[in-house]
């Protein structure tokens, strides 16, 4: 921090004005980031700023971004340890700038020692309100969701974290095309009702209800990844669900057998190719579900089930269930949206959706969106 | 560096295939890049890649970029001191990753205490030979060139490291789009007489010689930053000449007193708001007699004056100097192209070219370049 | 005709090489085309090409387009009577040209006295065989699909023929990207059920099976429009049904009153805004029924319900009828796709899509038909 | 005229408020349009309206377009003779249309039957005044601005009136984007010294002055085509010169040998592939010339030679005489402007310039002359 000396440290639980996007369980020294697209966010008159971030991973190591009035300036790796980096300096002491650091990575279910934590902020400056946004989305996805593949060459095959992005997202674009702001919930790989590779324990509808319930391991529980999450406190206006997609996966994937107790999981297709009826049932009764629990912890916010960016096969049947749904409990702030497919052009890596088909996504769902917005 | 301990030390000296972008002093241990653009490059069959970059300043820091199979993966500004960033990790042992690391930052005339070093790399592969280009360009300019303003917010005033790219610059993706490696020499500010402010120790040509003549400072000249530059282990097919916006600035701008002097420099305007025809002939001759520099130092290249991103005022001129050059001369591998002008929707931070800006110079620049190239 | 006095002229029905688009009674002599898109196309290695063309209407004329080698050329307005129009003219006499005579307008169900014919060209050259395409689609559309309002600008109220076209259409585009021929069946304000004013006449599934089926008068009657269609010299590998935007509009329109028998018809909307059930299920009969004859008169095309242009709010009234005829028939070969919503960017005159809304919905339909004949 | 005849005939003559776009020689009745580009315009109250209009030709047949509030609705071959063409019908007689005839194609030297003329139009309605635009350019110009190449295939070769357009023209958009009228003086082969093919007599300076003077044959004699032209009438603000392309496509042609007296024309390239001294020098001396001409026949107006949509060979060749000009005069409302070379992603037919081509050289070539504008 040469040169830099004279910046005075503020720990982020001192900071009146300090905003965070996200689910957290309110702890704010440290403050804990789960989701991706999470992000702390201040307005500072000052020259310079520093923030003293703490990461740690088994395997699989966080990213952040940097937006300096509202423009992503920096995207980095973030070492293991307790570090302070530098968010801006050498500008002009009077100017109020808009500052977020946003998580890049989904909350990691296969690394126990993955987290991410903000403890202080060096400035010589002064905080002023953020304000807020009109409106506040939530997402519910898998990949997609989390921006897997949005960064790096089409050939890129690793499943690794530098691959993500929480800022090049369909989720942010079309946030910020309403003017919103936004949780995201989401993780590769998972469903309605299982995983890809048929795992009933890789639902999102579980661990809904918890601040990050997907994560494992002592820290994560100490953190209170495990908490009930606080949904008075935020309630969205919409909430997107964006699944299906790996819940489509597991009828064309093997078995998942659980090591414990033997049982064999598998979503079938039967000899012509289409999906067996009762396990596209159980995928219809998830979503109804889902969409039960969704409604219980967000009283008013409209529910909108976002599909297509991989393909539509299940989206019959999420129209069955969404329409189930609605006969059964008469909530008619229930809707589907189909979302553009990926093209050749559009792809990115790991034969995900690349910065192209987010783009086209966020405008097209901000425009279903905003007519949502205008017309409750 | 959790996890990772098993990665083993290569000292860049030792390491056989590394490709040095840029102009260096040719000292390997460590190496030192001055430029906007000057990169390391590597071939990696690895799972991990970690460099121990070192970087010094009192004013101006340093950003890198790292691109992974030629894609921007990482953006980051350098704290002072010596660490080790982590390029990549998680990866697939058997697969050969393309890397670079590009200096985002211009070299900085204004902050002695600015280095950038490259030590070491730790990582669990080999490396391989990487394939040359099949042609070279080297591009001379100001902060145009120098890819000021590509990053930020339009509304950023400040003069900062943070706005500065040379990845996302037309120098870069017209070297992509005419496959060739290329060099930068470019400095804010300065011209081919003077600086915007009349200072007649802002101009290219009289450095141009020199490893990196316009840093100051003691570490600097022994970094060897004034040394010769060895033209000819890199002779280019085509020098791009992008300098003549500041020239026309000294015309706008108050004169330039020499404080140790006291002699003052002014290019004038005459009343009627033209150029002084005396001034405007200095200018004229300053760019004949740097055409001749450049052909005494780069026998065969094509120089190719490219002018217009902010404007052409100066165009009359430099088509009067390049034809004197050519008539006293003979020199006919010598021309001018007019660059595509900055509009409303195409400008950046600091009034400066913007990404879009930047790209539409590059289309248009290296289609004029093809043509060279394939006539040559 | 001065300076081609020298052609000669053929009769439509004595060419070999004539190819016919679009439904038509197989009359030759001379060829009528009844529905927009409809064309004759002819390859011909000629130095001029005049076509003798008749047309008639009470109040809504005919307009066609040329297109010569794919390329729009030529688009007018046709006066009632019988005129030669020039095709092309000092061409190369060696080189073959292929030649498209496009109707523009959809047939007319309001204007009796309207019909367009074609009876002879005159050429010096010679005819070649017109190579087929791999694929056939068939569309059956309201004014979406009849390209209302793709012309004009975005200020026009009339209803005129001059905003409507045939070729700049989501149709033709669809049908070149995926390299089919197609025909439309489509009339503006017209539904499954009903038209948007509620009359019940107003619906395409009855009319189906006629040549063309909405057209009245005594000279329609005798150029055969309402004799049955011949299918099996024509079947479809994809029938797209875009269908349902004037079904929605009955709904938030005025009763229908039939002057005859004074019966009263209204799609009604309950008091909280929402569709009232018997007549969205009556909506939905109309549906299952339609998939029923469309399926008799095309034994082995894949049926595509594609919705959304001008919005989805029946979106789930479809795929509900979609399913139930699934569950019924056993029928698979049958889809629903979401078509992207027109936007203040991409309308055009009436309020209806303009050119970037037909580009934007042929990219996305024709990707989601690529896979279904790549699939089947 | 089926159901439109109680419309009224109005001769042009007898319309107070008809705006004629384009050189003429004053007559009304009829109206005869020399130039691509030209046009009648009207706004009309009216529920409907034909023109008659009346053609000839030897070899080279006359195109229009008909816009209607600014759209193109219809493009036209005219058949020899004299018709009544129906421009709208079965609008809103209550509102006003603002509509533009236009002619399509280049004034044609090489046809002496070829002429253009408007007598009368028919219509229920009436005239009001058009709004004069701020702005007024002229453009000078070869088959560039002639939009040759603009309509058609890439693959067409044949030189036919079809393929060119003075709606889908850079001279049209930049007129747009400006908000200027213009006009335009051109033709396809021609230069400032010589045509293409070394014809001495192929050069536009020679016939400025006139109306029409590279028309030919007794009728276009009788038509005024040589008579002066009122330069007084109508005084641009800027005149854009495109001319350039043929001068050095004449370097690169076979000589021209003036049949009548025998002498041989021949623009040179030396051995070494460069212009010959002295015939670069008489393309200069041209220009200088022409400018001399323009400057007396335009007091005021910014004089722009703007050159580069097929190449820049003769740019220092241009910028010498323009130079040698301002020099030898004292004249500064000259200057030179390059424009976006065509690529083949905007190459259209006959390897000319295509829509792409005339969108990118319009948005570029406008910001420069919007810089003129304001500063002038």
């Amino acid at each position: 921090m040469s040169g830099d000396a004279y910046l005075q440290v503020h720990r982020l639980a001192e900071i009146e004005h300090l905003k965070i996007h996200g689910r957290t369980t309110g702890g704010l020294d440290p403050v804990t980031l789960f989701w991706t697209g999470s992000a702390i966010e201040l307005n500072v008159q000052a020259s310079g700023l520093w923030i003293e971030v703490e990461s740690g991973y088994d395997q699989y190591e966080s990213w952040i971004s940097i937006l300096i009035n509202s423009v992503p300036v920096s995207r980095q790796m973030l070492n293991a340890g307790r570090h302070w980096i530098c968010v801006f300096r050498g500008m002009n002491l009077d100017t109020v700038k808009n500052i977020r650091i946003v998580k890049e990575v989904q909350a990691m279910s296969g690394d126990p020692g993955c987290y991410l934590q903000f403890h202080a902020v060096r400035t010589d400056g002064a905080f002023l309100p953020v304000e807020a946004k009109p409106y506040r989305l939530e997402f519910i996805g898998d990949s997609i969701t989390s921006g897997e593949g949005v960064i790096g060459a089409r050939e890129e095959l690793d499943w690794i974290p530098a691959w993500f992005s929480g800022v090049h997202n369909y989720t942010a674009m079309t946030a910020d095309a309403v003017q919103a702001e936004y949780r995201v919930i989401s993780q590769s790989g998972w469903g309605v009702l299982t995983s890809w590779d048929n795992n009933p324990k890789g639902n999102l509808p579980d661990i809904y209800e918890q601040v990050c319930g997907l994560l494992t391991g002592e820290r994560n529980e100490a953190l209170g990844a495990h908490k009930e999450n606080d949904f008075e406190s935020w309630q969205p206006d919409v909430v997107v669900v964006n699944l299906g997609t790996n819940d489509n996966g597991a009828f064309h994937s093997p078995e998942w057998v659980d090591e414990g107790t033997g049982q064999r999981y598998k979503q079938r297709l039967k000899e012509d190719g289409s999906y067996h009826e009762d396990d596209l049932a159980a995928f219809e009764a998830a979503v109804v579900k889902f969409l039960g629990k969704l409604r219980r912890y967000n009283n008013t916010a409209h529910i909108l089930w976002a599909y297509g960016m991989l393909g539509i096969p299940l989206m019959p049947a999420i129209y069955r269930a969404v329409d189930a749904y609605i006969q059964s409990t008469g909530d008619k702030k229930v809707s589907v949206f189909q979302l553009p497919d990926m093209t050749d052009e559009t792809a990115g890596a790991r034969t995900h959706p690349g910065l192209l088909a987010h783009q086209q996504t966020a405008r097209e769902l901000s425009g279903y969106i905003k007519g949502l917005l205008s017309g409750s």
